[in-house]
């Protein structure tokens, strides 16, 4: 798109033009530009020089899957580069390079990422990524860890959070489109119909499911557990055979640590019921999918609880509490616990987006692509059944093995 | 302390001044200063006019309990003002007025209540407040509810609780003081020995201690549910036969709601236990205290649950979520978790402020005036046993009444 090109580059400051002469050689009047964008909520620009490529972000005033009529922070550019820039303490290899952040047109300059595709997109066409769940585990841990209180001081903390406490128009999102619309009649919802019409109704009308998805609201609007992403779906991660790109953490704030592992999970179980209905992938790729859930889990596990060991200088459990005699066991027992809850919340948050990306607003392409609406309705029926008992019960379901078997269970189930 | 005088009045702003003109009648030069602070952190003055008497609270850059080695942020008069203002939205009958905050030098000048007293030492007295339960039940149902999400807008409580993230250094106070030394060998500790030596030991070799104070320590790092008090013992309300006044909130942020029902609960147990030490009340003052408690929960309850009826327009639980069908039902099942879960953080809560006063730095009036230091040690460590169940097994106890018998219970124990 052509005519926005000029436009672009007059609106950038002399900073970040500085930075793409460095990274792209020759003169601006010699520069490509393309919109590449497909988002929901930026434009997204690639500008190519004689030496190389680079992608600009930037913000419109609005929410651009919606219109005008949802008006956005242009200040949510800032929340991502500093959620990209707080990250990249831990993770810089999982993440894109930042160039520049360009306040004044609320435009960040980063890496050009053409190597990498969209996860759910490689997921769709049933591509395996050997690395994928020893990188997001890495990425999930790392960031969760290191921004808790389990490594800071209180005090460094909340003055990281305060920062973040700004950043309402994108949690109201959140607020709104996963933990509201899809459990009533609103306007912005959308379905496969007829297929999904009753089982809409249902949800609508069930006040189990409104019970429990207060319960995740309520976390995700007091619990300030670490600098969450806030959107780590498969559109949100880039990947390519050896590596993983966290992008887009304009939904970070200080909240729940499971609201990041539940939305991944979610993800790859939506892959998984969406696979009989876009019928194109070799048959064990489902089973590879939930290998990667488990993966997932047992890895980011197996990290998280480890950095208990190496890295716990916050204040969230003092050294000084303990005594030798019992500290291993102390912290064996406060760590075990808090992992129990970490993992419950995951349950319940993978739920919400399960259920969302079905009934709400912002669906998912491996639903959407299925192209035959009843075949469509009946792996999202699946999909939602196994949600539905999810959000409700996640209580009992105590082992990442109990949820593949709910999974497995429904994926087979006949009712649509 | 007449040398303070002048200093004091140099320091303040013409705002100040002027304010104190119309409180105080006739001119500066007239005015009488005296020193009368006994707290733990500020200096106090009352400067009186021919025509009135106004209190100034000003802040040393240090804890003034233990010295200049305590570094403390002045600031902290600007989150008390910040929190007096937020919660004089709903109670201002439970305030005392604030005439001036004056920044330059970290002072306030505020109501001077003659004709208050501390409400801890009235209860040392054996003097009975009666409308006391009724006040602070609805000082506490009001300040949380209202600065909640069940009140307000997540943007809204999330642009409050930004202020307050930088209340920093008075949330280090709590957390080391109240959630660590008490559980270790800690310098600042002090208890009375040596009949509590045996004890403090037990209690700073106790992994089982550690594990429960640590979870109530996370709930108050991490669980952003309302503008807090942050200090609610019986040290930081004044009370007279008809008014109750709750002073000092420079502890405010945004915190667990259960910490200052259980803070306010646990000063009732350290009174009652303190009773039979200090041996100068009628014995029947005991159950008076006793019946507080159950006065003081069971009207915040009701009061705290009635506002959901009337009140709930947060994004907590929003209306349009509900449908008529089952709306009923959805608020009360919501509410009777939300309830229950306030309950046990507040029991849990209270075990650790009722250690603290014991084995901590900061003891209370109640237990440090018995004289005799066998007397003492003796309701002392009544106190510290029945705290120690609550902490560990604060989930078994579903009602007040099951944690009066638990009191009742270790008050008559003869072991030491």
């Amino acid at each position: 798109m052509a005519n926005a090109s000029p436009a672009l580059l007059e609106q950038l400051g002399p900073e970040s033009i500085a930075v793409m002469r460095r990274e792209l050689g020759g003169a601006p009047d010699g520069w490509h530009i393309d919109e590449i964008g497909d988002g929901n909520v930026n434009l997204i620009f690639r500008v190519s020089g004689p030496s190389g490529q680079v992608l600009v972000k930037q913000a419109v005033p609005y929410l651009r899957c919606v219109g005008e009529s949802w008006p956005l922070s242009l200040r949510r550019n800032f929340f991502e580069f500093s959620a990209l820039s707080e990250h990249a303490r831990v993770v810089p290899e999982l993440l894109p390079k930042v160039f520049a952040f360009d306040a004044g047109s609320a435009a960040m300059v980063m890496e050009f990422l053409g190597e990498h595709v969209i996860l759910r997109k490689g997921v769709m066409q049933g591509i395996r990524y050997p690395r994928f769940a020893e990188h997001i585990s890495d990425y999930m841990a790392k960031t969760l860890f290191f921004t808790s209180d389990l490594f800071l001081s209180a005090g460094e903390k909340k003055a990281k959070q305060k920062l973040f406490c700004d950043n309402v128009d994108l949690c109201k999102i959140t607020e709104d489109l996963i933990f509201t619309d899809p459990y009533r009649i609103a306007d912005k919802n959308r379905w496969t119909s007829p297929g999904l019409d009753s089982l809409a109704r249902e949800f609508a009308e069930d006040a189990e499911l409104k019970v429990a998805v207060s319960e995740m609201k309520a976390k995700f609007l007091t619990a300030s557990e670490a600098l969450i992403h806030g959107d780590l779906h498969t559109g949100s991660i880039m990947v390519s055979q050896t590596e993983t790109k966290v992008i887009d953490p304009e939904f970070a704030f200080y909240g729940p640590m499971g609201f990041d592992v539940g939305l991944l999970l979610a993800n790859f179980f939506l892959g998984y019921f969406s696979q009989a209905g876009l019928a194109k992938n070799p048959p064990d790729y489902e089973q590879w999918l939930l290998d990667q859930v488990v993966e997932i889990w047992t890895q980011f596990e197996q990290k998280f609880c480890a950095l208990w060991d190496e890295e716990l200088h916050g204040d969230y459990l003092p050294a000084r509490l303990l005594t030798p005699g019992s500290a291993r066991a102390v912290i064996d027992r406060v760590r075990r616990d808090y992992v129990a809850r970490l993992f419950d919340d995951a349950l319940g948050f993978a739920a919400t987006e399960m259920i969302r990306r079905i009934l709400g607003l912002a669906h998912v392409a491996d639903m959407d692509e299925i192209e035959n609406a009843d075949t469509r309705a009946r792996s999202e029926a699946r999909a939602l059944r196994a949600a539905r008992e999810l959000l409700v019960h996640h209580r009992k379901y105590l082992r990442i093995a109990d949820v593949l078997e709910l999974m497995r269970r429904e994926r087979v189930s006949s009712a649509t």
